[in-house]
């Protein structure tokens, strides 16, 4: 079974966000973006796929299109294909974001 | 932005799971299947989608091929094209689990 404890896979490294890669297949990629306080992600986009952006834990300003929120635990967005999209860590706690992205564009 | 709280969106309801549906689109369809104790998803399988199985809240046996394991909040699972998977709350505690399927079987 391609089991993965996503508290066990929770990665962090200084100086920028840490990706770590959980499932990649044609269809499909997964994996965490994990931001210790201060790190970014840079606004980018996905040309032909679709993204989910899950809060695992923590919280951060999510940024798609021409919209920010802040997100928190629990908390799911859902970005469509070819929309810029990016995150900032501006809380004082780690945050863990899983995502999806489908198809796999780096498949 | 297409922003969903997992928590608001749980919904159970008596005799059988509850599936809440959250994103619908060409690539991917995501949303919520919440059993109470005793409910089941039976054996099943997507042709030519794959999907994940995050556990939310709870507790339950899951099964995808040949093998069954039970997972917990924080438990993540890959289950490919075509495999047949199945989900039984053996628990005492509700179960809460985001799916997500690539590309969307029901698009």
């Amino acid at each position: 079974m391609d089991l993965y404890n996503l508290q066990e896979k929770t990665a962090f490294q200084p100086g920028k966000m840490a990706k770590v890669d959980l499932v990649k297949s044609a269809h499909m990629m997964s994996g965490l973006n994990c931001f210790e306080p201060g790190q970014e992600q840079k606004v980018h986009a996905h040309g032909g796929a679709d993204k989910l952006y899950y809060v695992v834990e923590g919280s951060g300003e999510f940024e798609v299109g021409d919209e920010k929120k802040t997100l928190s635990q629990g908390d799911l967005i859902y970005v469509a294909e070819d929309i810029p999209h990016g995150v900032v860590n501006n809380s004082n706690e780690r945050l863990v974001v899983l995502i999806v992205i489908a198809p796999n564009p780096f498949g």
